[in-house]
């Protein structure tokens, strides 16, 4: 009914009786109840866009759901952010945290502030959400702050877009006894409690009346998994021993040991081998012990069960241990895969303009998603027939070389072949596939030829890596489709869709790699960098901090880190135990 | 036997076989388990300090124990630290902590940093000590941090010299609700569970589908107890809430609400009665409500029920509530004084050279002592004879001049009855106890007569504060002590000894007040100094800092809390909830 009157008002046959209803339901929409979600006005609503804006939930405030806070127009929007934790944080800092080269505030920039600065009031809600009905567009709620609102904290939030970025969480494996006796590394409070973890195993094996093996003991530090981020945390273990905690506690220094455990034949295999091998030899130079091929298997309250296969199960006592070996997927997610029939993947699987396949308005972004990137040969029929504008069976190189642009924005995966056999054409492509002798501007190809020479392309295929890089970037990405959602339609951006006529709204959402980092300890880091650059050592580092400080959120925390570094340079890491 | 062999190698007498085993002993004390405290060799033992040091156990490492530790000559005592937290606290900046003006890391430095600085290696154990053998002069700890140590985690240390600096802890009154529903202010973590507790507040007030009533009963911050530590809390929650959060929160700014409840007719009792009006009148401006007169008699998880005389019992909804109404003696402390027949005092009972009386090697500093002062009237009989030279049962004014000085460090409350009643010598005392017009040389007066004399003068008599400035001063001084005990053996510094020949070895503990502060928020603070002085206003805000800046306990924690100070100037406060 409110939808109707917003029409009305617009069509200019507003009398001052239907202004005055039109007044209290904008009060009442601006209570945010609001009951007529899915109407059917939805479409003439649209049109009186102002007083009836669609109403759009965000779930999340990690790097994918703050990059598409930071982009987003509020103004085209009645935005509601839901998220248990009502701040944002620097993850790639969390393992200095840990050891308390950086503070847990200064890699923090609260919610309100990022979404205060752009003017709009949208609310911010701190809460949890434990389920998703994807048919009735609502998110159900929970807040875990207090039991008022009918005693269990719940409550129901109405959608017209649902963006999903609630990231992933801890994967255990099923191993028995990590849920217990396992610190992560995924928030900020686990790199705190990591961190009062480390000072307590020293200060344990410093009570009196222990013999040697039980010092041993609690001070042995276990990092399981070899990742980029147990990699890192071990680097700053071994440093803020080094540097900070032989000299407090000189009596137990020698009795020391870090422990890095890694299924895989080597550290770090996400990056350059090089990178992986300097690793590993700092690691050893370090004392750092570095066992590959081993895979936990149990873990109890004071020893660590793996299994190798050549030398069978082993046992260690240990002080503390650190799981960082991958991630899983959040209940709520489960749960909507199940809802649309995804319950074979890993995560929600969304097409390359991130929208969640199967269902109606949801977008994940983010650890919770993955892009299943179109296939050139599912389509290879449908892009034959499109090029073949002369429907004479054949295609020639002209014919491809028109779409070849717009194929290639529609499938990435055709540029990255293409560069991998050194082609700068997709005629060397076709030339190659017919034997490689015959002229480029007199080729006619048919579908079968197509077929051959496309066969391979999709090798180039692959799912992004669960970094925040990607979340960041498909986060301003889809802020930006929504903020020239209406430009679009009637000006689209994208490639030539190849069934219908016309252009697909937007362009696919592509990622670029800025290169990585790995910090390694001793002021010494590996950077990989786009066009196969390497770089290793102590230069690497002060990329590392510049590009750090540089990408901070704010300028708060990015002044605060670097006065974090500063202080820990001047006056070491702070060993209280709080 | 170890103790034996000791003066043995010093008598000259040692042979090659007694030198290894007194070597095969002094490995077995380094080792720390020592069976022979309280032999009857103890004296020999004194005199061969090198090889065998006293045992000396320092419970607690707050004010008092770090002052303490700070200026002991570790070289002369065998000293072990224990306490349940491995780092000292500045307190005085806790209700600074609670709103992010100041960062917990910036009030706190390890233990074994303070204790490092000495050069000398000496044992810290983090643990409690949970009783104290008076007789067997032996602690009972126990390590929180695990259960190892036989499964208990459970270790006894023997001590020749135990000094105690336990500090106290909270005192509920036994109001029922305290314990489970209050915040307390005594520690870090307290005052980061506050911080974290009052954003929860404002996220909780901003959930969706509350009335008015529950958001505002969210909002209504309840402080009990109008001491200093109670108004500066309050005073710092209005400046974040006023700087801070109506900016982030402006959809429920005027829903805050802030009371502090105070049994007393004033809040800041301790203060110069100007500081308490200006602060009631500054917390009126500011909108704080100040509740004098009104005791809290029981708080449920929802409500704070208060008596007051005129009205009767009240309830209130409240959203969160910090109980500062005092302090209470821990049980360790409780027990030792059962054990020791105090147990109709409140904390633990020194005497002016801070040992507690009625056992033997046993300190006690800070918050869990009182120093009971010998009063003039009940040592007076001994003064008159002591001073009676010439046994003439009269005295004259010289005969009492010739001790008066020794009297004053015996008796702190003569000088200060004598200043009081603006008298510079006790001349004028006299005289005007004896009617006031007799020439002074020639006076004359007899045992009653001088008990008239000094009949009101330990009126005077005043127990100290349970401050960080008298911890500190009492820390200090027993180090002093213990480091010059060795040279006061021979060369006493203390006053004469009325009833026996010679002098005290020490002066007594003086506290020497340096007056206080209250800050009162807005860059107000009021500050009541020595000699009757009063600041009232923004110049008292920069002396706070100043002199706060100046207390800290290294350089570290200095440049951090300016540092603070200015991050606040510059960003205000972070609203993260961690």
């Amino acid at each position: 009914m409110r939808m109707r009157l917003s029409a009305y008002s617009f069509d200019g046959a507003a009398s001052p009786f239907s202004r005055l209803v039109l007044a209290l339901a904008a009060a009442a929409s601006s209570g945010g109840i609001v009951a007529y979600a899915g109407s059917k006005f939805d479409n003439t609503a649209e049109q009186t866009q102002v007083a009836q804006k669609k109403k759009m939930v965000v779930l999340g405030t990690g790097w994918a759901g703050t990059a598409f806070l930071k982009n987003l127009d509020y103004s085209l929007y009645d935005v509601k952010v839901i998220s248990p934790r009502n701040y944002f944080t620097f993850t790639p800092l969390l393992p200095s945290v840990t050891c308390g080269t950086v503070e847990p505030r200064s890699i923090v920039e609260p919610i309100r502030k990022i979404i205060g600065k752009k003017g709009e009031e949208i609310d911010y809600w701190e809460a949890d959400c434990y389920k998703i009905n994807t048919v009735g567009k609502k998110v159900l709620c929970r807040s875990k702050i207090g039991t008022n609102l009918d005693g269990t904290g719940e409550f129901v939030v109405d959608y017209d877009y649902l963006v999903i970025a609630v990231g992933a969480q801890v994967n255990t494996f099923n191993t028995p006894g990590v849920m217990e006796h396992c610190h992560f590394l995924k928030e900020i409070e686990d790199a705190r409690r990591i961190r009062r973890s480390v000072i307590d195993c020293f200060e344990k094996a410093s009570l009196p009346y222990l013999d040697e093996e039980e010092r041993k003991k609690n001070l042995h530090f276990v990092i399981v998994g070899g990742g980029p981020t147990g990699v890192e945390f071990a680097a700053e273990l071994h440093d803020f021993v080094a540097e900070d905690l032989t000299k407090l506690y000189p009596a137990i220094q020698d009795l020391v040991k870090i422990s890095v455990i890694q299924s895989g034949e080597h550290i770090l295999t996400m990056f350059d081998q090089r990178i992986a091998e300097f690793a590993e030899a700092k690691f050893q130079r370090d004392g750092i012990d570095v066992r590959t091929g081993y895979r936990v298997v149990k873990i109890s309250d004071n020893s660590i069960t793996m299994k190798c296969k050549s030398t069978g199960e082993t046992s260690e006592p240990y002080g503390m241990a650190v799981w960082s070996a991958g991630v899983g997927t959040r209940p709520v997610i489960v749960d909507v895969m199940k809802q649309i029939g995804q319950e074979n993947r890993r995560v929600l699987t969304t097409d390359e303009w991130l929208r969640v396949c199967g269902c109606d308005g949801i977008y994940a972004i983010g650890d919770c998603a993955t892009i299943s990137q179109r296939k050139v040969m599912e389509d290879i029929s449908a892009i034959f027939k499109f090029a073949d504008k002369d429907n004479s069976g054949t295609l020639t190189v002209k014919e491809i070389q028109d779409i070849f642009e717009d194929l290639c924005i529609r499938y990435p995966q055709l540029e990255l072949y293409l560069k991998s056999k050194h082609m700068s054409d997709i005629a060397d492509l076709i030339r190659d596939a017919k034997g490689g002798d015959v002229e480029k501007g007199s080729m006619q190809l048919d579908i079968d030829e197509l077929k051959i020479a496309l066969a391979h392309v999709d090798s180039q295929v692959k799912s992004l890596p669960a970094t925040a890089q990607v979340a960041a970037q498909q986060g301003q990405y889809l802020a930006q489709c929504f903020n020239s959602m209406r430009d679009c339609e009637e000006h689209p951006t994208g490639p030539l869709r190849l069934r219908d006529s016309g252009r697909h709204r937007f362009r696919p959402f592509q990622y670029k790699h800025f290169g990585q980092f790995a910090p390694l300890g001793g002021e010494q880091a590996a950077a990989e960098l786009p066009g196969d650059w390497i770089s290793i050592g102590h230069g690497s580092q002060w990329l590392w901090y510049s590009v750090y400080a540089s990408k901070q959120v704010s300028w708060r925390t990015r002044v605060l880190v670097i006065s974090d570094w500063l202080r820990r340079f001047i006056f070491g890491r702070d060993t209280s135990c709080i």
